[in-house]
């Protein structure tokens, strides 16, 4: 793989920004990378660690005379980054973004970017319960999608040039609306999410009840919540806030699911849960089939150990 | 180890009794091991793999001379299966189930048994998403709990005696009350596998409106939904109706607050996500320091494979 960009700058250095220098270092995919951070020791930590070619101080900073800037905050300051950056940006050069979130984040950068620089929004979906500048690895985008979503009248030519550096990251990518994304997020990610954390939260009240015992006899399905609802607590406030009207539509079809299967249990329908349970079934096969997961059991997982080292 | 029953009688062969059955010959902890199934192609399959030392093909078969009978059928399946054993156990011998609830398997089983006979009820809070007689592997147990839960007046000696077998399959084991057992395991379990199961129905029917785009797209978060719903649905079904009242309080639970989280979404709350977020980590850092989980990111499950085999 030869140089896509010939200098790459990381606004924001937590698990996509670092799985990215990762993943552009394995490919040597980038000429020089360059990061900054909001935070003081976010920023010590990537120079202790060697994330970057150079850690700088400041956003306007770091787009000095990039070819590539990709946008690693969380949605809700996107805004105020790119207004920061605009007058600092490259003539020619591309200004992308890894958001969960894709219409809102249109909104927020692309009035503030100036004529001649190509804005191509992206969303790579893959991710871990882990966050800051030491949980990225270069082998988090593998086999994934990076979903771009270039807004009309987009110059084709930086639109490819992000696909193929997506690409060499081992990436699979693919084009989509911004409002379709938004949409087809709002099922398969951001709901699930907001679902797991409020299971444990109802568990935690009633963990003063039951004392530690939640947390004990955690076995299948509540722990798989847990891992979900132990991201990032600003990230996914501002995917919940920027996403609004899709999540409240496919919160209000789940709440009616829902009560139908808790009248079923209420009323004993025991046809009507055997018959939804072996139609969810399916869903599942598509997905081990589409090569989204792996089939082996309990994702594979190493037994726990007591000890907390398994 | 040392041989604890000498003859165990498994009644019903899926997931948790082929696991048993491999965990027992790890240890040398049966002299002989006795199973049997409804179904005639599932006995077929675990003579091919020689799951057991002997195959029979009714449970009142199974369970001659055997000083351990194990019921691994469905929960709606258990009374049935206890009537048709009980002119056949032998005396002293003890019955044990690895069923989900606890209370409702104590009245249905219970009754039948005969005097001389100890009911020392059982649930190895382990599991995988895949069931029937080749899904077992030795493994499954180890480092998990296994809960018993010996009525009143059950021989101690007895309860002893099991929990030895169940320390030998690699558990760690604890005594707790039948409605205990049944509320913890509604929040640790029941509620959250509803919840899967019910949020999966929902990307289904969206299915028919975004094609196959929901399976394509499913990164973290509902991938997660589909593994738990991709349980046995006949086994769920039976655990649903009958932990009723406990599953019906911790959806009631459930749903208050999420309304109080979909109701901060739509008025803009971006504080009150916040704090909720944050309070949903510290539970799954105790899981992790409980060593009931991997801390790796992602349960460290390999990147899945376009052609599946990941």
């Amino acid at each position: 793989m030869s140089v896509i960009y010939q200098r790459v700058a990381l606004i924001g250095l937590g698990l996509i920004a670092g799985s990215m220098a990762h993943a552009m270092r394995r490919a040597g995919l980038a000429g020089e990378i360059v990061g900054t951070a909001r935070s003081a020791e976010t920023r010590e930590v990537a120079r202790e660690i060697g994330l970057c070619d150079r850690i700088v101080d400041t956003a306007a900073e770091a787009v000095v005379g990039a070819d590539l800037v990709v946008l690693c905050v969380p949605v809700g300051a996107m805004a105020a980054v790119a207004q920061e950056i605009a007058p600092h940006l490259a003539e020619g050069a591309t200004v992308t973004d890894v958001g969960s979130v894709k219409r809102e984040v249109i909104e927020a950068v692309g009035p503030h970017l100036p004529e001649g620089v190509h804005f191509v929004p992206g969303h790579p979906l893959a991710g871990t319960e882990h966050s800051g500048p030491r949980s990225g690895f270069a082998e988090l985008f593998d086999y994934r999608y990076t979903l771009l979503t270039p807004p009309e009248g987009t110059d084709p030519a930086a639109t490819e040039r992000l696909k193929t550096l997506w690409e060499g990251c081992g990436a699979i990518v693919e084009e989509m609306d911004a409002d379709h994304h938004d949409l087809v997020l709002a099922v398969t990610s951001h709901t699930p999410h907001l679902i797991a954390y409020t299971m444990v939260g109802v568990a935690d009240d009633l963990r003063r009840v039951t004392d530690s015992e939640v947390i004990k006899y955690s076995a299948a399905g509540f722990r798989d919540f847990t891992r979900i609802a132990a991201s990032d607590p600003t990230m996914w406030r501002d995917v919940f806030l920027s996403n609004k009207d899709a999540t409240l539509e496919i919160l209000g079809r789940f709440t009616e699911e829902l009560f139908a299967l808790q009248r079923a249990i209420r009323t004993g329908d025991g046809d009507h849960l055997h018959a939804y349970f072996t139609r969810t079934r399916a869903i599942r096969r598509g997905i081990i089939q589409a090569g989204q997961d792996t089939d082996a059991p309990n994702f594979g997982r190493a037994p726990g150990r007591k000890d907390g080292a398994g």
